[in-house]
């Protein structure tokens, strides 16, 4: 009845959807980062002459999704569906982008598996046959998450060695059907072949400074469900890329895996460790819709397009808590969701 | 190539899914009101013996879900995906739902549009063959929804006349491929036939007390594209049914089309309009994910099981403001959702 599942948790595309643009805007942090020449607009400051971080956030999501769409040469009218998310209370950053852009909406919350959800579920609308173009959009930015999460950042406290750096930055990607006649302008178009949507997991950590450890059960247990849907092992991918787990959760996803017999070797890499350097002082690595959004649709995608990468598992990781559930003692939920690409 | 598509912003499901079991637990305000006697559930009091509004918002969203689940017969681990969300800060009514019940979750956020928006997203997926059977699931609860966007509900501050009063409430619906073989317990399984994913508009309506006139032009929007898109006229339909644009929303959704020569006649209702007596006080009429929820989930799907509606448009609306982007000077945009039922 339903031919394009596998196994429990897993879909495969029948006809692979196919990225045919990205763009990523970053914040100054970002771009004097290891992966700074990989950014298609690095912004001077993070505020960018707009009135506040917030309205600065939704600017930097609207110039990601202008940007892949002139990139494409695709007309604003012939966009089916934007989708897409991000940190703040309500989506003010996606819903005030998607009201310049006037796009049919669907908002997603997945917290910082936002980029990872939505290219899965663009990917099964296109290859539902329900669009043919799909805008996907995700950001995020350190002043506004910083303040309403935790604290104002002008407050300056002291962080965990555990703590993590929420990405200023937005990232866009520009999904269709194959075969659209779009011209390939910088190398072959990566497609979606195949999307695992993940459980929502929470062994019970409560540690707001250690979100790394509240991921790692769920993307953990989307990896191996992946794995067993799709009867592979982890070699059969080129790379195996979580979305911010940091140092602490990517350590622990390695130990939880090896006690399924599962053993990830140099191809399991994550977004949160590779986006700043060891000199930036971000502790346990980068968090944040942008940073997994923007690490993906930059240095990922160039290196398919190039033939550098053929298969990539990208395992978006969300903590799903918020400021009000910390503070009635509830602990962390964490999910994970998975998408593989292919060229 | 997208042969499911339909005029500009519509879908059309090839094999209409179907709505197989619905439940609905509402507060005791609810269970006072005119359609007290439709609902699953009512509570005896808002907190149900939790330790906050928050907890019982939750407790009252997987009694949701569990109630569908366990009317259909259908086990635990035949469900696909977990769609929807709530009005709370990162969801977290859905997501605590979610790690009790554990289905690999797409959390949505449309606020109070959510039930109409998950509804088609459900569709597509079983329609696109991604899926044989998807739970929607949505909740508000007055209490939490209040402290979070307002006052906190012990202030006693006075409302205004164009205020709309949260429901408490918590919708599901358990949604299949046609001819699973499902007894058809209560009479026909109303099915999914369309969908119109919405814009969004904002005329810069800046009242956060007068949200159903912040959220009319986009529910006229979508109703006028839904029309042309599928060549219809109002007389189409047995019920147009608004999600929660209250007194003054309604009134003005019709003003706006008649200028685009479409007349809304008995046929246009409004679940702000319906969930309260006029004895309750609400002022201009209920709101939340909850209201379109339970009103949808439980009157409108009994008349269609009963064989008293045939054709619904159903069209969730949605105030994507927050109250930060509200102090920011924003105004407030809003979206609606419109998805097509029928026996």
């Amino acid at each position: 009845m339903s031919h394009k599942r596998m196994g429990n948790q897993t879909v495969v595309m029948e006809d692979p959807p196919e990225i045919i643009t990205s763009y990523t805007v970053v914040g100054p942090m970002e771009g004097q980062g290891p992966l700074g020449g990989t950014f298609d607009r690095v912004w001077k400051d993070s505020l960018n002459q707009e009135q506040s971080w917030e309205k600065a956030e939704s600017k930097m999501m609207e110039d990601a999704l202008q940007g892949a769409l002139t990139l494409s040469g695709i007309q604003q009218d012939q966009i089916d569906f934007q989708i897409g998310g991000d940190l703040l209370n309500q989506l003010i950053s996606t819903h005030f982008a998607a009201r310049s852009l006037g796009f049919p909406l669907i908002g997603l919350y997945g917290a910082c598996s936002t980029m990872a959800l939505s290219t899965a579920l663009a990917g099964m609308l296109i290859d539902g046959h329900f669009a043919r173009y799909v805008m996907v959009g995700v950001s995020s930015h350190h002043d506004t998450a910083e303040r309403q999460y935790r604290m104002p950042t002008e407050h300056g406290n002291q962080r965990m060695m555990s703590a993590q750096w929420t990405v200023t930055g937005a990232a866009s990607l520009l999904l269709g059907r194959s075969a659209t006649g779009i011209a390939k302008i910088n190398g072959a178009h990566p497609k979606v072949t195949a999307a695992t949507i993940g459980r929502v997991v929470d062994l019970g950590v409560k540690d707001t400074n250690n979100m790394g450890a509240a991921m790692a059960p769920a993307v953990a247990d989307t990896i191996l469900n992946h794995l067993q849907d799709m009867k592979r092992q982890p070699s059969d991918y080129d790379l195996i890329l979580s979305g911010d787990l940091g140092e602490v959760g990517w350590n622990l996803v390695k130990d939880i895996l090896r006690q399924s017999k599962v053993k990830l070797g140099d191809e399991f890499a994550d977004c949160g460790r590779m986006i700043y350097g060891a000199d930036q002082d971000v502790h346990a690595g980068a968090s944040g819709c942008g940073c997994s959004g923007v690490v993906f649709a930059g240095d990922i995608l160039q290196k398919m397009r190039l033939g550098k990468l053929r298969r990539v598992l990208f395992v978006g990781s969300g903590a799903l808590h918020s400021p009000i559930s910390c503070f009635q003692g509830e602990s962390i939920p964490g999910i994970g969701h998975a998408v593989v690409i292919e060229t």
